[in-house]
């Protein structure tokens, strides 16, 4: 996204589902935030099982699927990451790839990224351990992390057979994290654009 | 182990280094635990970069790393995992190792096995919010945890040339750590044992 084109065109959002299972949850509550995403368009990125181990041996001369992952959120205005819980919080693949992301130190790909989290568990919390420290392994990547937490709890029985969630609220709590991630790039390139006076 | 060689044999712990690193601070700690460990065998599992990511889908039918780390785990007595800490927490990658190891839920290898956390960085804080997750996770696995945190700061300078930790309370902390790691089996398996009279 350029300046110029700051407030006609979509902000691009790249969707991260932490689950790597087939009838993921939380890839089923990116594909509703493609849907809901009116000033945005949310992409579901598909690398997440493709990310090596990270060895910092490696470091200077990433594996290939490491630098596809640095390029999807580089060229992404903003990341929206859901994630389900494992053992009280991040799933490991997950956190695999922010660690390769957040590296060379102060000059990750995450480094003053707009980004939010939600999160779909089977439990009545709705991952929302899993979500709390995703938040924090962000900030320690220098990212920009904004969104009040939503935590789809049962998510067996959450959706509907449309793909969206039953609870309106949530659905709607949904709308307004995406809403207000797409507003922060929109803000950054507006205000360091010229004043139209 | 068996009841029989409760009170002759070396316990068997497995040492699992977080890091990937050849020059690894943490297997360092491990290496050097092999050798204080007195009343304990301390082996360095090698398997860690071969666990491949975490999938709910293959859990029926685990890849052969996966299974082999399963096979490492059960066949010791105890685990001593060193870690590094990525971000403020655990390491993607023994995250990943924990989470397939916690599955199915409630019969996981880690349930009631010992377990205790050490840990070593660049840092002035030897990797503690790491330590500390991995102990949450570890419970949350049904592990038996114990063990005073050790904290290895400044890892690159902590070490001296034979691979002894300069400073003798921490080397004294990591042999207690192992020690007290080593009894929990032997406590367990004496006191199922017939009493003697």
């Amino acid at each position: 996204m350029t300046d110029q084109d700051t407030l006609s065109a979509e902000v691009n959002i790249l969707g991260i589902s932490g689950s790597l299972r087939s009838g993921s949850y939380n890839s089923a509550l990116l594909r509703l935030a493609m849907r809901l995403a009116a000033p945005a368009d949310v992409r579901l990125w598909r690398g997440l099982a493709d990310v090596p181990p990270f060895n910092e041996d490696h470091e200077d001369r990433p594996p290939a699927a490491v630098t596809h992952m640095r390029s999807a959120i580089e060229s992404a205005d903003a990341v929206l990451i859901a994630t389900p819980e494992y053992n009280t919080t991040v799933p490991g693949q997950l956190k695999t790839m922010l660690d390769w992301a957040s590296r060379p130190t102060h000059r990750g790909v995450l480094v003053g990224k707009p980004t939010a989290v939600v999160g779909a568990s089977l439990t009545p919390y709705g991952a929302q351990w899993a979500q709390q420290a995703i938040r924090g392994v962000l900030n320690a990547c220098g990212a920009h992390v904004v969104g009040e937490p939503l935590c789809v709890a049962h998510a067996d029985t959450a959706f509907d057979a449309e793909g969206h969630l039953h609870d309106p609220q949530s659905q709607a709590h949904l709308a307004r994290v995406v809403g207000e991630l797409a507003d922060v790039p929109r803000w950054l390139y507006s205000s360091s654009a010229p004043s139209a006076g």
